[in-house]
């Protein structure tokens, strides 16, 4: 699918290096990984819904999940030239204090190792040690910025636990700016499992995955704008999973509902020097086409700008159901929809298929 | 604003009838009108997150919330030629069972009372008694259905307690179906507290009104889609409120997510007879035009179709912070939004503003 001249990038694309593999297996309780006698086969369990007994538990981990080779050949049959590969969720968020700064540089490396083996093909958003503290994660952020395929940070929404609206993160974020590494914004933990209803367990994991995740990025983004974060580091940069989860769409109702505020009024929060929600999309804010609709992804771009939509797979869930060398609707499905948004073959369109992340990420291919 | 030959509907508009003023005066739980000593004026509190020492109590209860001559005057402000009202939230869900179905009586006759004294002026959205059991329901259907004005009913998110998702609705489903009387469906309850972090009430009421409501509406219509309700009631007849939540922009990702859910493959639950999100969208689902952007507008137009959008203004919420007789900027916004995605006087603008409303709910004017 991808024309001779202009590279396809898939930015939203995940890996399980062996040593965090054996990090999972190491555990048992969410995110582990385990066989479920009397089959011998390894399954990960990432979600809490995945993790009862009404539903066969988590997925199969396949070498698709640990073997590199496996992402070549997943992008060569996709037409994708370049991939910025980043850990899956939950990242290192459960690591045990002591153990975070060393965990996070142990998997910072082997990623970046592995995007060596194929120079030009893979780059990477590295993973930072929350759980490790102020000092650790910094430190490691001036790490990230040496490597040599680290193009940015993927980022789960609890920050040091108290999610993205935490003033405690502001050091980080600055680090973040300075270091000119974008953020890429990913959900993992969704929303309580109450609002799913008693009859939640009928329908597979629809409600939180296709739900519950959307929602999770945009009330962490949404938290970073009431807080200010995007006046008191004004060069950040994110990228959103999920073209934003829903903020294109609510944008409008949240600036609404922002400027009807008689508390935000009172507080003295409205007026001058705020960024509007509009702002922050096209300034500061990224967002992948993961997406699935020409609907969504049309409001994405006017929402934030043809110059900063990325394409992206989710690379490697959403497989097809039966069929495995095929190639996978999930991703044809976002093909279409940029092409049908923005046209086959146009500007808009090698740029949201490439020309943005080439460009954003400084991919020198 | 309205052209002289195309009326302008007003499908999303709240009244606060006198007899329920008086309900929610005898009560000390929410939702409650009472006053704050010293200061004797009433407030009203409909939501949690606005019963706390930490936020000034509800909001003040105005003439605008139950002297329908207000409505009018707000609706002649504002170039609106015919209101659909509909009781506001929550609505008769908190009623004893034993006093649910007079309660609806009573309340439903007062509106169509309202707006006979109107008349071509006002139609209205009736109130079930849920909480009165499936007959006293279905006999308040079928009343419904004779009085005058009209038009459809508004209902909540819980159904019988259990969601829109619950078997026991089914039938109740099917008498509105029968009865050919629209459900507007709008949210209350939002989402549980914890999902909006510590610092929440530092935002005011932002994120439970600007992401909580959406994903209400948004989860409570999935829960009917994935339970089959569409398939078993195919005639069924929604509007939802503010565009459908977030509906448009996620119906790609919820359709991916059905597609490559092992375990609705499992159960037989994909394949020949399911009606997809899209099919649903085009053929049972309306939107309110209530979303505050023409990015948002857009995409509920492309995702339902444009004779399928319906103008609404939420009074008499979001007023203006300041300066109350002037023109609403919240209704601004929507009319703005309108003429933004569709093109001032077109003919989607006019089906929008107004044509889709008086053929869908067949109002004589």
């Amino acid at each position: 699918m991808a024309t001779t001249k202009s590279p396809v990038v898939d930015i939203h694309t995940h890996v399980y290096p062996p040593s965090y593999i054996e990090l999972l297996k190491s555990r048992d309780a969410i995110p582990y990984i385990r066989s479920f006698p009397p089959s011998p086969a390894l399954r990960l369990v990432i979600l809490p819904a995945e993790d009862t007994e009404s539903t066969s538990r988590g997925r199969p981990v396949g070498p698709e999940y640990y073997d590199i080779t496996k992402k070549i050949e997943f992008m060569d049959r996709h037409s994708i030239d370049v991939s910025v590969i980043s850990l899956a969720n939950p990242w290192l968020d459960w690591v045990p204090a002591a153990e975070a700064g060393k965990a996070a540089e142990g998997i910072n490396n082997e990623v970046n190792e592995e995007c060596g083996r194929y120079p030009g093909r893979l780059f990477a958003f590295g993973t930072l040690p929350l759980s490790g503290g102020k000092d650790v994660i910094v430190k490691e952020i001036a790490r990230l910025k040496e490597l040599k395929y680290m193009r940015g940070i993927i980022l789960g929404t609890t920050g040091l636990g108290k999610g993205l609206d935490d003033l405690e993160l502001l050091p980080i974020f600055q680090a973040l700016q300075d270091a000119k590494l974008p953020i890429f914004l990913h959900p993992h933990y969704g929303l309580p499992g109450s609002v799913w209803g008693e009859r939640a367990n009928e329908y597979g994991h629809v409600l939180p995955l296709a739900l519950g995740f959307p929602l999770e990025t945009t009330i962490a983004v949404t938290r970073m704008i009431l807080s200010g974060v995007f006046e008191k580091v004004p060069e950040l940069q994110m990228i959103l999973a999920h073209s934003g989860g829903t903020l294109p769409f609510l944008a409008g109702r949240i600036e609404s509902c922002i400027e009807h505020d008689a508390h935000l009024k009172a507080e003295g929060k409205l007026g001058k020097g705020r960024k509007t929600v509009w702002d922050v999309l096209k300034k500061n804010i990224y967002l992948d086409a993961v997406i699935y609709s020409e609907v969504g992804l049309k409001a994405a771009i006017q929402a934030s700008g043809q110059d900063r939509i990325m394409f992206g797979t989710d690379h490697p869930f959403f497989p097809p159901l039966e069929g495995e060398n095929e190639t996978w609707a999930s991703v044809e499905t976002n093909y279409e929809a940029i092409f049908g948004a923005l046209g086959s073959g146009s500007d808009g369109a090698l740029a949201a298929l490439g020309g943005n992340a080439v460009r954003v990420l400084n991919l020198s291919i």
